[in-house]
């Protein structure tokens, strides 16, 4: 029992991308943006296909030209998620990504230059229940508000699309700011949650590597969703596409916004390790990636925390020079030979894994 | 120009470790612990040699018998900051690594039992001037304490521990709750930041791999930063410890509570993607790790957005299929072969950097 704070989410209207709802008190869905080449329909679509499996809710494909709009046809039939196309400079090929197929379109106004063009496009996109992600960039940002404080400008940007949107009828409308410096990102997010009902995509724009990147975008997302904010996300990497959705579930578990998927905890390895801590928690995490329940796995290397912190877990490992100790639903479960102590606690995760399943279904 | 807030540091009372200081408006350092083997002398001394050059403030490590606190000994002579000593369970063995040099002792006195060697030793550390850093744990609370509220018991162990440390002159205290629940530690370091004056030391214990770790440190410390808590922290991470320098120094800098480190920014890839923007930006990052001045490198992998970042950066890339755009100081450098990009680039920085230090010394 915890008297760890619950986040109160902000309330935003619903948009919904297919069947897929961001706002107005959906859970908080994770995005990912594939890095193949559209034009590329097989590699598209096992890359979709990996995404879907680790657990990413929706998929953005950039569509460049009218070649990636036809194969961005192709890929959506081919994957179960709506998916979603990322264009710039041209509403040509928006309707052509929405002939294609397409459930949303992310594009930036501030590079949109024909207002005509744009009204016609929101028109129709309104009629057929096609939402806009407004993205607004710090790095892109429309000309008309250069020489505004950079928060306020992007804020005003964002604000100024989503009348124009909502002045053809279009109020599927989900907005985001991003910007490649943490606290630019935060700060024009707050303010713009205090002054829409739109739902927030969060976002760090350019986060860098994995390592670099993870960190960045954990602290942004991470404080503006323990304010409330934000209604669907996408941690961007310079990584394998499939280390963003890992990232962005494991945040969202932490912060009690989405529970369903496996916690491992592991501790950092010490003077008092007896056992490769690392190795076994990746193995765990790889054996769990796909599992769609609630279950909390600790990788302890010696015995000092390891019996606690497997108390608390359902599965969990102790490691010790000679011996480990297993525990299963708090309790000691066994002692194995620690040189079999990976084989062993892997078989147990997979039987664990295949009970609860099997109650569930 | 950006109205992004600045955090404004809750004031605690001032502890110096050495000569490094945390708390009382000391900017927030960075800490590690050794995964070697104490007593090997060798193995650690260059594992402490490697945090120092990535950054690392402060380094502890594990005491765990009285061959390590020789050892440690050793260590602390061959190595330029100041060690803290990891202790359990014994006073005896505090008072050793005090005898061989150590400038911190953390300990859990929920596992120290005999209260009166326990007030013997604060009376040592309070005449030597040796700090004491309460390591309150989740996996190992006192059991005094079981049957409250968890973030309940964590504060009021943390506080019994300071009272004990006081009531015997010992007031440079450093108090850390960790717990590998995100909510829980940010709920419980919240609590005791209102309650006391003691600099606090944040840190998700058991945070999991470099992926997973990454996220729940950086979110839960994120938060707890921007909220003006912490003085000093560890990311901790089943990785190598150089691993949690990098993520520390990165957190602090992206909130604007560090300056004295690179910026590598870059952009996820996708479709529009024409250079190795991962390998180019891990390349950077390497080269740059132990620089110790304020600098923003952006690798972009296509024009759309490159252009804009570089010149918000000190050195940019913006990549393109045949011919790639290196801007520098904001304006375009050159553009050369994105074949060569890689090799241009890299002597780029290197330069540069020799520039800004040059003109620094």
């Amino acid at each position: 029992m915890s008297t760890a704070n619950t986040i109160e989410r902000r309330l935003t209207r619903r948009v919904c991308v297919g069947n897929v709802p961001i706002g107005g008190g959906a859970p908080v869905t994770v995005q990912s943006m594939l890095n193949t080449r559209t034009v590329d329909v097989e590699g598209s679509v096992r890359q979709a296909t990996e995404l879907v499996e680790a657990g990413c809710d929706l998929v953005r494909l950039a569509v460049p030209d009218e070649e990636s709009a036809t194969a961005f046809g192709e890929i959506a039939r081919r994957t179960r998620l709506p998916l979603i196309a990322d264009i710039h400079y041209s509403c040509r090929l928006a309707h052509l990504a929405i002939d294609n197929g397409a459930k949303k379109i992310r594009m930036n106004p501030g590079n949109m230059h024909n207002r005509e063009e744009l009204k016609e496009l929101a028109r129709r996109m309104a009629g057929e229940g096609i939402p806009v992600r407004v993205g607004v960039n710090g790095g892109s940002l429309d000309p008309a508000f250069a020489g505004q404080d950079e928060c306020d400008a992007l804020v005003n940007s964002a604000l100024d699309s989503v009348e124009l949107f909502e002045s053809c009828g279009l109020r599927d409308i989900v907005v985001a700011i991003k910007a490649s410096d943490v606290r630019t990102m935060v700060s024009a997010n707050r303010k713009l949650s205090a002054v829409t009902d739109c739902p927030l995509h969060l976002g760090v724009t350019e986060a860098g590597t994995l390592r670099t990147g993870l960190v960045k975008s954990s602290a942004a997302l991470g404080i503006l969703l323990s304010e409330g904010i934000g209604d669907t996300l996408r941690i961007s990497l310079s990584a394998p596409p499939v280390e963003e959705v890992h990232a962005g579930k494991t945040l969202l578990r932490c912060l009690g916004l989405r529970s369903d998927c496996v916690d491992v905890v592991a501790c950092p390895t010490c003077a008092r390790t007896e056992i490769d801590v690392a190795a076994l928690a990746a193995a765990v995490e790889r054996a769990t990636a796909s599992v769609r329940v609630p279950l909390k796995i600790a990788v302890m290397g010696c015995p000092l925390n390891g019996i606690g912190e497997g108390k608390d877990a359902d599965l969990g490992v102790a490691g010790g020079r000679e011996k480990s100790v297993i525990m299963r639903d708090g309790k000691i479960y066994e002692t194995v030979s620690s040189e079999l102590l990976m084989p062993h606690f892997m078989m147990l995760v997979d039987d664990y894994i295949a009970e609860l399943l099997s109650k569930k279904a």
